[in-house]
């Protein structure tokens, strides 16, 4: 069990219904200790405005969805990378506990996922030179393999520690279970992350069926991931921090009165996770 | 690019529109070297009047699809099995040069992805003594992790030949381009593989969007996976046999013409393969 405390609301969970202003009150409401707000949230509320009501409501942040997508212009434009610095500078202005990583897929047009992968890991690095600077933990999130084309070309947790590993110090790994439920060495990657790059842990659930690649995800039990089961493991590798839940659901929660969803996401925190 | 004489139809490929005699004769129409039949066609057929028409039509055929499915009954059930041991005999029969394994999934009702892992290596285990009596080579599909919960537990290379090295011989792998473009250690797992790991090879391709998880499959060139690429390193490994197609597509190549769809298959195997 994961008590609402520990919880952070993700914004994405009910983006279509609620502002920032309207997520920071949900939370308080819900005794949910935590958010982890995307950009669009922050842009909307103006970033300073949005750091004083955060912090202003007691809440903590688990992280700044998101940076990356270094593949998307087709090389490292200065675009791409101006971007991931205001990105970091606004994890940083909420005090964000890390600036979560989509680093984006093949370049437009291209089959050459080596060659995301080198975009990317250059990227990356330009980003945390600014990062480290700021003090802003960056947290590459490896996307589940089915976004390998078109959202993240970094699919696995191994292949995020790898990456990690040849940067160095201030960078680490967001664990979404719905990413990495299914891989079979994620336990042993859990262990060899430890808490140094262990930075952000996402819950939500995988139904069966899925009906949607992106926007089906399920309600922590509604789904077949052992969800205690992977936070029993990244518990054991030392993060006792908060818990995010990102729910993209086109067809069910996202049509729901936002209220009914973050009262179902503290039981269903408390009953299923 | 690959001749039609390296070429296979799997009879998924064209099932809603073509039995099995339709698909051997389609092969001999357009020069394809190969088919792949799945049991239903099979049965269909009949299994010894199938193998007369194919070996008749100077076919040979690249695999059995398929095997597997041990997680389906909760427990390694008898009729399991002895569906198993009859998979292996119809793929004697008409003298498959594999039997495809699609392993399953968790048990029904089940998170635990662990056990249902154990109770296929169990299954296989046993599926691969009357195999090897029967001198059907066994190969182990890893499937796309997108089907981890409700098709096959077994979802990389790696996984699949860790699995393979643990039974010892008379298994392999059958490897889709679709299930394991995006892995970042396909290069090396193919290496380790090797000819003898290296049962079966199918091709179709991934496109974006892909709207559908399981039947929106394209035909190769219209998608993103670099085709040649991924070929070049099966043959550098030694594998120099047919090469599957093998496209559930309900939207499009399911509703087309079969003889445009083999057609189409032919050019591509020669331009985007």
């Amino acid at each position: 069990m994961i008590p609402a405390s520990r919880l952070s609301l993700n914004t994405a969970t009910v983006r279509e219904r609620w502002d920032l202003r309207a997520c920071v009150d949900g939370c308080v409401r819900h005794g949910i200790g935590g958010i982890g707000p995307w950009r669009d949230k922050l842009a909307e509320a103006g970033v300073d405005e949005a750091a004083r009501m955060i912090s202003g409501a007691g809440l903590r942040v688990s992280g700044l969805c998101r940076g990356g997508w270094y593949t998307a212009a087709g090389a490292l434009t200065d675009a791409v990378l101006d971007d991931n610095r205001r990105a970091v500078d606004e994890a940083r202005a909420i005090d964000a506990a890390c600036l979560v990583m989509v680093v984006g897929g093949l370049a437009p047009g291209s089959r050459d996922i080596d060659g995301a992968r080198e975009m990317v890991a250059e990227g990356l690095s330009k980003t945390l030179e600014h990062a480290r600077q700021a003090g802003v933990p960056v947290a590459i999130e490896p996307l589940h393999p089915m976004y390998a084309a078109d959202r993240s070309c970094i699919s696995t947790t191994a292949q995020a520690l790898d990456l990690c590993d040849a940067l160095g110090e201030g960078i680490g790994v967001a664990l979404d279970v719905y990413h990495v439920w299914w891989d079979p060495a994620l336990a042993a990657q859990i262990e060899r992350a430890g808490r140094e790059r262990l930075l952000a842990f996402h819950i939500c659930d995988w139904l069966v069926p899925t009906r949607d690649l992106l926007t089906d995800r399920g309600m922590m039990g509604d789904g077949v991931i052992d969800i205690a089961g992977i936070r029993a493991l990244v518990e054991a590798a030392g993060y006792d921090d908060l818990v995010e839940v990102e729910i993209f659901s086109s067809q069910d929660w996202w049509t729901r009165d936002p209220d009914e969803v973050l009262a179902t996401m503290v039981r269903r925190g408390i009953e299923a996770s």
